[in-house]
C-alpha cells in the first residue's frame, strides 16, 4: 500500500516533532475531481461525518409530515453536539413530541464535550445521561423515523433493524456506491458504520449541495437538512468547535461535518464542490488543520473567513506554563 | 523522506480504520543493532523518555553526595508521574529536604495524570499545584543540581542556565551524539528538549544498561538510576499506567519510560539491549502497542509478562455503551 502524503505536521522549536498523513479530495456533483491527494479510492469509515446522510430517511420515511421536525432538530440530527443546555433540551423536546423518552436512546451516555456542561453537570451531581450523547440528536431522529415506519423502536441501531436499513440505503443512494457487510463496523453510538471510498462520500455531499442525480424528493431533503445546519452552527456542534465557528463564518456557503478518528466532510454550497479528508492515523487536530488548509485553498474565503480558518491552520501548542512552543500545522498545498 | 513503516492500526469491525507508522531499533552498547524498521537515523525529540539520562548530573554533580538521594527520590526524577499522594509527597519530601519549595519548582502546573488524584484534588477544591505536574521528580533533582553547583536555582529550566548545560553534557554523552541548537525544541514543562537519531538514544540506554563505553562514575550512576526504577515501578509512572505494569512484571530485567508524542525507550536489561520506539504521528497509545510488540519478539517474557504485555499489543475499542467494536493492534512483525 503506498503512503498517502504528509498533509500536516507538528513543529517544536525549530524540529518536526510529528508527521500526520492523509488523503483528501474535493469532487462536483457530476463526479469531477477538483483538487485530492492521497488515495482516495481506498474504503474509510466516516464516522459521524455524514450524520446529514443518515438523517435523510427522516425525510424518505415521511417522519417530517408527521412530528414536523423543526429546523433546530434536523440540525441537531446532523450534529455531533457538545451537550450544551440548548443541545439536551432540543433532543428531549423532539423526542417528548414523538411520546419518548431519554430510556429509548441506545446510544449510550457519556459525559458532556463542552468542559463547563461538564463541570456544571458534575458540581450538581448529576449523571451524564444519554441525552449528552454527542450523537443524541441523529438518534432521536432515527427513532422519529422507525415511529413513521410503525416498526418497534426497540433494537434501532441494529444492522438489522429496519431504521438502519433505510439509513443504509440513503447513504448507498447519495454517495452512488453500495455498501458492504464486509467493511462495516459499529460506531461508538453503536449504529453501524460502512467505510466507503473517500471520493464517494466527497461526491455524495456535491450531490447534497446541489441536487444534481438525485431525485426531487433527496434533492428536497438535502436541501433542507443543509439549510438547517448552516443556520444553527452552534447545535451542529458547540462552544468554540471548529465546525461551528467555520460555518457561522461562512454564513450558509460551507456544510462542515467532523467525524471521528480524523475524518471531515463538507460542501461548499455555491460552487457545487463536496469534500472529504481522512487523517491516516486518526488525529482529530491534524484533520482539522487539514480541513482549513483547503478551505482556505478552495473557498475563497474572504478576511473574516480566512481568520477563522488560519486558528485551524496552525494550532498553537503551548507548555504547562502557557508558553508557545510549537504547532501543528497543515502541510498541503495552500 | 520515505514512509516508515505501519506498525499498528486500528481495525474497526472488519475494516482498517486507522494506519500508524513509525521505527523503532533495538541495538546493544557496541552499537549492533539488533533489530529494527524505519528510518533510525532520523531526529527525533526523546521527550520524558529520557528523564533517566537527564538524571545523571545529580551524580555528575555530585549532588547525591550532598543530599542522600533515596532511591524513590531518584525513581521520581526518572519519572512521568501520576500525581497520587505518594508522588507528591515524595517530591515534595525531597525538596523540603532541599531548604526549597513547590514555589521553586519552574515546570507549571497541571492536574493529576491519575484521575483518582484529580477528582480527590477537585473535590477537596484545591487547585493543581507544579507538585502535581508529572515532571515534578525531574524538576526536584534538577534544582538538587542547581544546589550542588552552587549556582542560583532561579530559571534552571532555561537552555543557557549551568544545570541545562549539565543535563545537556550528560545525555550527548551516553547517547555518543552531539545535540544542537539547530534540533531543539522546549519540552512542556519547560526545559529544552534535543533531537537526536532514535538509534541513539537506544544506544545510550544499552549503554546505561551495562555501563559499557561509560566512565566508572557515569555506569555507577546509571546502574543506580535504572535499579531505583526498576526497584520503583509506580513512583515511575503510576496505578494501570503501562511503564509501570511493564516493569513490575519484569523485576528488574526491564527498564522502560514513555515519552510525550509516541516516544518509548528502554532496556532490556539482562540482554545489554536498548530500544527506541517513534510513532509518527505522536499518538501514544499506539507507541504502547509497538512497544508491547517489541517487547514480545525480543524480550522473552515468561506468561505473566506476556500476559501484560498483550494488554497493550492489542487494545480493545469499546463503544460508548461498552461493546467490543474495533481493537488497537501491533503490526510489526513479532
Amino acid at each position: 500500500m503506498t503512503a498517502n502524503p504528509i498533509l500536516a505536521e507538528v513543529v517544536r522549536g525549530n524540529w518536526v516533532e510529528n508527521l500526520h498523513r492523509g488523503a483528501f479530495v474535493v469532487v462536483d456533483a457530476n463526479g469531477a475531481i477538483i483538487a485530492s491527494a492521497g488515495d482516495i479510492e481506498r474504503a474509510v469509515f466516516p464516522r459521524s461525518a455524514i450524520k446529514s446522510m443518515q438523517a435523510l430517511p427522516i425525510f424518505a420515511q415521511h417522519a417530517d409530515e408527521k412530528f414536523h421536525h423543526s429546523d433546530a432538530e434536523l440540525a441537531l440530527a446532523c450534529a455531533s453536539h457538545h451537550g450544551e443546555d440548548v443541545h439536551v433540551n432540543g433532543v428531549a423536546g423532539l423526542l417528548s413530541r414523538l411520546g419518548l423518552s431519554v430510556a429509548d436512546l441506545e446510544c449510550g451516555a457519556h459525559a458532556p464535550t463542552n468542559a463547563a456542561a461538564r463541570d456544571a453537570l458534575r458540581a450538581a451531581g448529576v449523571e451524564p445521561s444519554p441525552l449528552h450523547n454527542n450523537c443524541s440528536g441523529k438518534h432521536s431522529g432515527m427513532l422519529s423515523v422507525a415511529l413513521a415506519m410503525g416498526v418497534p423502536t426497540a433494537g434501532y441501531v441494529g444492522r438489522e433493524h429496519a431504521v438502519q436499513k433505510q439509513v443504509r440505503a440513503a447513504v448507498e443512494t447519495v454517495i452512488g456506491e453500495p455498501l458492504s457487510e464486509g467493511k462495516c463496523g459499529t460506531d461508538g453510538c453503536s449504529i453501524p458504520t460502512f467505510a466507503a471510498p473517500l471520493r464517494a462520500f466527497a461526491y455524495g455531499f456535491a450531490r447534497m449541495a446541489t441536487g444534481t442525480g438525485l431525485s426531487p424528493e433527496y434533492a428536497a431533503a438535502a436541501r433542507r437538512l443543509f439549510d438547517a445546519a448552516t443556520k444553527h452552527p452552534h447545535l451542529v456542534a458547540g462552544t468554540g468547535h471548529a465546525d461551528t465557528r467555520i460555518m457561522e463564518a461562512f454564513n450558509g456557503r460551507v456544510m462542515q461535518k467532523i467525524g471521528a478518528q480524523g475524518v471531515q466532510c463538507g460542501a461548499i454550497r455555491d460552487k457545487g464542490w463536496g469534500y472529504a479528508i481522512k487523517c491516516d492515523d486518526g488525529d482529530m487536530h491534524a484533520s482539522q488543520a487539514m480541513l482549513a488548509g483547503l478551505l482556505l485553498a478552495i473557498a475563497e474565503p474572504d478576511a473574516a473567513q480566512r481568520e477563522v480558518l488560519a486558528r485551524y491552520a496552525n494550532q498553537t501548542i503551548k507548555s504547562v506554563r502557557g508558553a508557545e512552543v510549537g504547532v501543528l500545522r497543515v502541510t498541503m498545498p495552500a
